[in-house]
Formats: structure tokens, sequence, C-alpha cells
């Protein structure tokens, strides 16, 4: 079974191609301001070195967020525009499970943490004792100072913060909880599409592949073109 | 600081480049019998992409060994040569150790295994409860089933296993070890240089760092090669 899977939500996007659960081929690659010029190139790169054409691959994947509103559609739309034309399924997964996989059998709980901006943080909590985390909170928006007094509720133990939230509010992590936050070194900070394709596969086998057209991004919040829409008309109506 | 780092131990060969301790860029890709075509065209796409000069690396490293005889002396050559011509220093690590920071703060100790052929493993053990691998059992090479039995004898604990070797023996470990054996899931027994760019940079943090012309392959046992001569030899001396 072939699996292409692409993640790019953060400013790092990541593809990769599994062949009968056997990573053939997998890159990570700043995409900050070139991702619609550079994911395709990329998905074109990676099936040329693997011999496979699109057309012949079984399951697309894609993460559908949180995180950069326009990566999440680029990713999700180009995956829909893949499936689409190859006449096969697709799954969504988060983005912020896929970063958690960079702990696979962990000791410690694993925050993950995105920065939403407008000071605010995607995050979720997850087990990762075993090979797939297991969401001990679920993927949130909210203020770095909430979520955190949250953590502090719910688990009293280490736990291990990863991603470019966790870069931009580390000295906040570490002033909240300073006997209880482990940062992840640096280079596990930015996720790797070769989990995603366990996660994929595992979706696939649970019966959670979807038509493209089903395959829809998870904002968690509006976009800001909705918020501003929202303004327009309420300002509208207190007009009329 | 700039670190490029490879690592063509393995059938899957892996490059990685960090900057400031931000991992920019990393790729896997299947280099079997097509390393020496691949693997600079593949440095040079990274720098390309990230915009790097191979002059401005500050550091150069790869896996020295053990795994495929080629593909070790061809990743250390090349480290070489850049190292070189750049004017900048090297490290080299185990590729058995890189294999092993998959699984960062794990629970269990991690047994890394490559496929050494001749019936042979390339094995170690690490316990990975921090960020960096610990050595429990030093790289060796030996027959599986010796391996096993020193790898039984050493800890009663739950062991990881991942690696080409892993995949390859998988039904002999599950023999030798029913109840304590865990595999990797599959996405998990390729290594990624982008974990070695930490590794590395470690290493020189420890005064580690050598001149071009000390980074040397380790193999743990001698060539096709060097045993041919060695025999030739022999056949010689019996015969005078």
């Amino acid at each position: 079974m072939k699996i292409l899977v692409i993640d790019t939500s953060t400013s790092m996007a990541t593809v990769a191609l599994a062949v009968d659960e056997k990573v053939v081929a997998e890159s990570c690659f700043n995409s900050d301001r070139t991702l619609s010029a550079r994911l395709i190139p990329e998905i074109m790169r990676i099936l040329a070195i693997t011999g496979v054409a699109a057309a012949d691959i079984d399951l697309f994947a894609s993460s559908i967020g949180p995180g950069s509103f326009t990566g999440v559609r680029g990713g999700v739309a180009t995956v829909q525009g893949l499936a689409l034309a190859a006449g096969k399924p697709c799954v969504g997964f988060s983005s912020l499970a896929l970063l958690a996989m960079n702990f696979p059998f962990s000791s410690h709980p694993v925050c993950s943490l995105l920065d939403a901006r407008k000071s605010e943080v995607y995050a979720a909590l997850f087990d990762c004792s075993a090979a797939l985390p297991n969401p001990l909170m679920n993927d949130c928006v909210m203020s770095p100072a909430s979520f955190f007094d949250r953590l502090c509720s719910a688990t009293g133990k280490h736990i291990l913060f990863a991603g470019e939230g966790a870069i931009k509010y580390r000295e906040l992590i570490a002033e909240r909880m300073p006997d209880r936050a482990i940062f992840a070194p640096f280079q596990l900070h930015i996720s790797r599409a070769a989990n995603a394709t366990m996660l994929a596969l595992d979706l696939f086998r649970r019966g959670e592949s979807v038509e493209p057209s089903a395959l829809l991004p998870v904002y968690l919040r509006a976009s800001d073109a909705e918020i501003n829409r929202i303004d327009l008309l309420k300002i509208g109506n207190t007009t009329i």
C-alpha cells in the first residue's frame, strides 16, 4: 500500500511517501511565504526519486490543522486534488498529534504548542507512552497563560514541551512550571511527515478515510477574513 | 552556527542542515546502489533551498559506522571533502546511536540493529530516557543469536527494537524475548540526520571535533577485500 502524506501547518512543511509499511522518502523544508511555489515541486521530486506515479498511490493524507490558515488550506487542497485525480481516499490528522509523534514511548506526557498569533497558542496534551499519541487534553486555541493554568491542573507530572509555540513561550512556561517543564531538544520542534504515514494507515484501517470533498480543515477559530466580515456586519447592523 | 550532517550507513541516506539550533531542511531517500549519484545533488539541493553556501557551514558531521562499507566510506569522504574545502572541523558519530535518537525520553532501553550481512548484526543498546542516548552495550558485530543472548543477560526490562536488522530478525527476536520485545513502528526504523545535528553540536561543544583527515570510519570488522587479501596471504604462506 502506497501512502503520500503532507503537513503544511507550520513554517516547516514536510512530505513523506511510504510503500508497504516502509518509508521510502521524506523531506522537511522551510515554507514561509514559499509554500505554493515549493509544495508541488517537492511532491513531484519525491515521486520521481522513488519511481512512484501519483496515480499509483492508494491513500493521501494531510494535517487538517490547527496551524497557519494558508498553510493548512494549501495542504488540504493539494491532497484533495491529488486524491480526486487518482480516485483514491484521503485521511486528515491533527498537526498537534503529529508533533507529539516525535516522542514515541515517552515516559512524560507531551504538550504540543504552535504559535496561533494574536497572543494565542494552538495546544494539546498527549500520553505518548505507546507508538501512537493518546489525547489527554484536546486540540484548543487560547492565551498561553490560560492554557498553562489548565495544564497545571490537568497533570502533576513532568511535561515535555515541543513546537514553535514552545520556543516562543519558553520563558513563560519555565516561570509557570519551573520544576516540571522539559523542553524538547531543538531538532524535535518540527514535525515529520513519515510519522504521519503510520497515523494515516491507522486511521485508514479504522475506517476513517473519506472522499476528497469531505477532507476539511479544522481551524479552531475564525480566520481574519471571517472576523473582519462579522465586524463589518455588526457595524452594518448598528448603523441600521 | 550552521551544521551540515549526513548519514549514509544504511539503505536510507539522510541529510540535514541546522542553523542556530533550528533545523532548516532535512531529507531521507533510498540510496541503494545510487548513493554516489544522489548524495552530492541532495546536499546541493538542501543548500540551494535554504540559501546557505557550503563555505558558510561551521561544522560538518557524518556517521562513521557501523553499516554499509561503501555507504559509510562515501559519507565520510564527502564530509571530509566539504570540511577541507570550507576549512572547518568535522565530527563523527555512531550510526547506531543516531538510530536510537528516534526514541527521545523513551521509557524503554533501545536496541539499534543493522544488518551486517554474513548472518551478523551491528548492534548496540542505549538508555534513551534523556534527550541524548547513553550506551548500555557498545557498538558490536556478531551473530544475532549471540547478541540476543548477551542482551537477555544485560537487562530484564522491555526492550525497543529498531533498524533494518530488527526487521530482518524480527521472528528470532520474538522467539527469544517473547514477553519483552517491543518492535518500533515501521517509520522509526530509519535514521534522521536532523537528530544528528544535535548530536554533532554536543560533540563539538565537548571539544570532540577533528580535522578532516582524522574523521575515520569504524567498521567493527574487516571489509570483504581485506578478508580476501588475508585469505590469499594465508594460501600464499601455505604454498611456500
